[in-house]
C-alpha cells in the first residue's frame, strides 16, 4: 500500500478502499488482527487518524469489528455482497418482476433476484446488528430461566418482554402503559393477521389505508379490501376517510410510509374525532425511533387508548429476522386477539423474548439505536448527494427520518417507457435497475390511485460507497431512458 | 451429614436428599462447587460410587451440573419448585377448572394454577434443556450468519434448517424427503393452523379424529368439526373412518395419543388404502423419537408421500417453549400452505433456525435425545411402581414409549363422585388432585365418546421422588372418593 497513490483529501476513504480488496482477495484473512493504529499510522507515514478513520468506515460495512482487548479483526462475512455475477438479461425475476401487478410473493421473488446493491426499503443497518450484546443477553437468559418457562407459555408473551416494551414505549413514544397492555406477536405482520382475524368476525368489512401506502400492509389486510385515502402534506385527508365510510383505517402517522409526511395538528385533531365516533385506528409505528432532526411525534395511541390498535417491533430496530413485535389494542379486543394468537401458533419462542427483554432493560438496545442513527444519517446523507448529482430533476420526499426516502419525477408519456402511463415509468426503471443489479421499489407498487411515478429507495442497509455508486448507475439509466424529469429540474424540494 | 443416619441400602439417596436440602435452606450457594467425588466419599467414609450416583441424580432433578473443568455447580434454579403456598380450598382455577367442558383457554387455567407437581402431559425433562450446547450453538451461528440472513427470510424456512430436518426425519422416521419438502413453523399447532385455512379452502368441510383423540388437537383445528373415530388396540377404526365419510383424519400412527396404541399392520394397509382413494391423513407425529423397548414404526408419510401432512416438533425433544416445528406436505398443497404461512407472520425467526439447524447437524441433538431417553425411562418405572403401589386397581396404557401414560379404571356409578358419569368420575378425582396441589388431566378431555373413566399422567418433567410422593396423593385421594376400581383390580394390563 501507497498512500502516495491515494487521490488528494481521500486518504482515510483510500486506505479504507485498500483494506477492503485485501480482505476480498484473501490477503487478510478472516478472523486476522489488524495492525493497532498508531503501528500502521507510523508504517504508511499518516496521521493516526486517517486510520481510525478508515477503520471506523470499515466498522461501519462489516468488514471488521473492534474487539476490547483483541484489537481489531477481519470479520467472516464483509457486508457487502461479494460482486454477484452480472445477472444475465433475461434473468426470469428481472424480466417478470415489474410488468404485472405485485403478487402476494412479489417480495420474495424480488429478495431472490441477483444484484449488487440492495436499495430495497425496510432494513436498518443489517451488518450492525448487535451480535455480542445479543449472545451476552441470550447466556444471562439461559442461565436465568427456570425450567417450566421452557414449557409452554402465555399467548400474550412472556412478562419480562411486556414489562420492557412497556417501559420502552413509554420512553421513545409518549404511550403509558403497563405488561397487561401489551402483546407480544411475531412482528407487525402478525398482528396484522390477528387484527384482520378479530375486525372480520366482528363484522369490519374493508380497512381504509393511506394512498401512496404500504404495498406489504395492503396485503397482509387480506382478504379484506383496502380503499385507498389520499395522503397530502399534512397526512392522511380525514374529511376523505369520512366520505370512504370505513370503519377502520391504518395509519403510519410518525413518518408516512413512503411519503414521510408527518400527520399535522389539525389531521391529529380530526382524526381523534373520527375515532371517538367510533372509528377504528390500526397505528403502524413501523420506524418511529430512527428522526434525525427531532423527537418524533407521540403515537397517537398515547392520546387514544381505546380507539388506536398500535403495533410496532424490532424489524427496524435490530433485524427484521428477529420476528418480534408488539400490539397494544383497546381492551374490547383483547380477549378475541388472545384467541386468535393461541390459535395462531400458541405464542412466541421463550428464549428470544428473555434476551430481547435483557436488551432493552440493559440500555443496549438504545445504545444499539443512536450507533445505528449514526450510520443512517451518512447514509441517507450520502443518498441525498447522490440523487442531487446523479438525478437532479428528483424530487427528495420523507428524508428527514427513517430508512428510507422517496423520489418522484413529472410523469412525461413520451419517455422511452413502453405504454406511458407513470406505473410504467417508474417500473421501467426498476426493471432496468435489476438488470444492472440495483434493487428498488417502483412507487407504483405502493399506490391504488393514480400518482407521478417514482422510486422508493432504502439507504439504511446499505454503506454510503455502493449508495453513491447505485446513485450514478440510475442517473445512467434514466438518462438512457430519456427520462427528462430525472435529468432536470427544481432539485430537492422536500 | 452423618453416612450412619443413612437408611441400609439407600446410601445415594440419602446422600442426595441431604444435598438437596442444603442446597434449599441455602447452607449450598448458587454457584458454589460439590466437593470432588473422591474427596466427599474420603470424608462420609463411603464408597466413591455413592457420590458418583448421588451426583447423578442431583444432576437429572436439575439441582446441579458438571462443568467440564469446573467440577459440579449448584445452580440457580432447582428443579423442583418450590414447596408452593397450598392452593386454598377455593381457588378459583380448582373450583371451575374441571366443573365445565373445557374452553379454549383451559391449558393455560391450568398452568396458572399453583401446584406442587405437575403432571400434565406434553413436556419432555425441561430441566435438562442443554443450556450449554444451545448457547454454542448461537454463538456459532452469530458468527456465521450473514448481515442479509437478519433481513427478512423465506416464509417457507431457513434453507440450513429444512436440510437438518429432513436428514434427521430420514435418520429417525424413515423419511425420505429433500428441504424443499419440509416447511418450517412455528410448532405443530401453527402447522395445524395452517392446514385449517388451506383444506377449508378447499371445501373440506371436517376433520375425523381419533377417539380418545388430544383436546389441543380438536382445538387447534377449530372452526372445522372434528367427528371422533373409535381407536381400539389397533388403533385407528378405519371401518369407522370411511362410514363417518370425512375428506381427512388426524392420526397419530406411531403412539397414539393418548392411549399410546400403535397403528397395527392391517390397519395401515387399509389407511393406505382409504388414502389412495381420495382421503388426505395429517399425521401427527409428536413423540415418535421417545420409544423405549424398540425403534419407532416408520412414519405413515415414509411410505404416502403424496397423501401424508406430516407434522412434528421440537417441543417433545427439546422444549415446547422453542416453538419450532415442520409440515411435509405433498406437493399440490405447498404453494397455498406458504401463501397461508406469509400471511401469518412472514415466516420463523432466523437465529433459532440457524441454532437448531447447528444442535441437529452436530449430533448435540442426538446425545440430548439419549440423555433424556434415559431420565424418561427412569421416571416412567417410578410412575408404574407408584401406580402399582397405590392405585393397584388401575389399567395403564401407553407406557411403552412416549412422555405419559395412561391409567382408567371401571366405571361405577356408585363413587363419591357428583352425577355419576365417566367423566364426573374423573374431572372429580382431577379435582380433588388439584386442590391437593397435583395437575393431571382428566381423561375424558381427550374424548368425545363416551368411555371409561381415567386420567392421562405426564412423567418425562418430574424428578422420581416427586412423582412417588403425587402417586401416593392419588392414591389417598382414590380411596377417599371410595373409587373401587382403583383400590382393586386386575393391575397392569398393558
Amino acid at each position: 500500500m501507497d498512500p502516495r497513490t491515494a487521490p488528494r483529501g481521500g486518504l482515510a476513504d483510500w486506505l479504507a478502499r485498500e483494506i477492503r480488496s485485501a480482505i476480498a482477495d484473501g490477503r487478510l484473512a478472516t478472523g486476522s488482527r489488524l495492525p493497532a493504529t498508531r503501528t500502521l499510522a507510523d508504517e504508511l507515514r499518516v496521521s493516526r487518524g486517517v486510520v481510525t478513520e478508515a477503520y471506523r468506515r470499515l466498522g461501519e460495512d462489516g468488514h471488521v469489528a473492534g474487539r476490547r482487548r483483541g484489537g481489531t479483526v477481519v470479520l467472516a462475512v464483509p457486508h457487502r455482497p461479494a460482486p454477484a455475477p452480472a445477472p444475465p438479461p433475461e434473468a426470469p425475476a428481472a424480466r417478470h418482476l415489474f410488468t404485472a401487478p405485485p403478487g402476494p410473493d412479489v417480495f420474495e421473488a424480488l429478495r431472490a433476484a441477483p444484484a449488487r446493491v440492495d436499495l430495497t426499503p425496510g432494513r436498518p443497518d443489517l451488518a450492525a446488528f448487535p451480535r455480542t450484546a445479543w449472545l451476552r443477553a441470550e447466556r444471562a437468559a439461559l442461565a436465568d430461566l427456570s425450567p417450566a418457562a421452557f414449557g409452554y407459555g402465555d399467548p400474550r408473551g412472556a412478562p419480562a418482554l411486556r414489562e420492557a416494551v412497556a417501559r420502552w414505549l413509554s420512553r421513545n413514544r409518549g404511550i403509558n402503559a403497563g405488561p397487561d397492555d401489551v402483546m407480544i406477536v411475531n412482528g407487525t405482520a402478525q398482528a396484522l393477521r390477528l387484527l384482520v382475524d378479530v375486525l372480520r368476525a366482528e363484522g369490519v368489512d374493508r380497512v381504509a389505508v393511506e394512498d401512496p401506502g404500504s404495498l406489504g400492509v395492503r396485503q397482509h389486510l387480506h382478504p379484506l379490501p383496502t380503499p385507498p385515502v389520499p395522503v397530502d402534506a399534512q397526512g392522511v385527508r380525514v374529511d376523505a376517510l369520512r366520505a370512504e365510510g370505513a370503519a377502520a383505517v391504518l395509519l403510519t402517522p410518525a413518518h408516512q410510509f413512503p411519503t414521510g409526511v408527518v400527520l399535522g395538528g389539525e389531521r391529529r385533531r380530526a382524526l381523534m374525532e373520527w375515532a371517538r365516533e367510533g372509528g377504528l385506528i390500526i397505528e403502524d409505528d413501523y420506524d418511529a425511533e430512527h428522526r434525525y432532526d427531532r423527537p418524533a411525534v407521540p403515537a397517537l395511541r398515547a392520546q387514544l387508548p381505546e380507539h388506536v390498535c398500535y403495533t410496532g417491533s424490532v424489524s427496524k430496530l435490530l433485524a427484521p429476522a428477529l420476528r418480534i413485535g408488539w400490539l397494544l389494542a383497546p381492551r374490547a379486543y383483547r380477549p378475541a386477539l388472545v384467541d386468535a394468537r393461541r390459535l395462531a401458533d400458541l405464542g412466541s419462542a421463550a428464549l428470544p423474548q428473555a434476551s430481547l427483554a435483557r436488551l432493552m432493560e440493559s440500555g443496549d438496545l438504545e445504545r444499539h439505536l443512536r450507533l445505528i442513527r449514526g450510520h443512517h444519517r451518512r447514509r441517507r446523507d450520502a443518498m441525498i448527494a447522490g440523487i442531487r448529482t446523479h438525478l437532479p430533476g428528483a424530487t427528495v420526499h420523507g428524508a428527514a427520518a427513517g430508512l428510507h426516502l422517496t423520489l418522484t419525477w413529472p410523469h412525461e408519456a413520451d419517455t422511452d417507457a413502453a405504454g406511458g402511463t407513470a406505473a410504467d415509468a417508474d417500473t421501467a426503471l426498476a426493471t432496468a435497475a435489476l438488470r444492472s443489479g440495483i434493487k428498488v421499489h417502483p412507487l407504483s407498487w405502493h399506490t391504488q390511485r393514480p400518482h407521478p411515478p417514482g422510486l422508493v429507495l432504502g439507504y439504511a442497509a446499505v454503506p454510503p460507497a455502493p449508495l453513491t455508486e447505485a446513485l450514478a448507475e440510475l442517473g445512467r439509466l434514466a438518462r438512457a431512458q430519456n427520462i427528462r424529469g430525472l435529468r432536470e429540474g427544481p432539485g430537492d424540494r422536500r
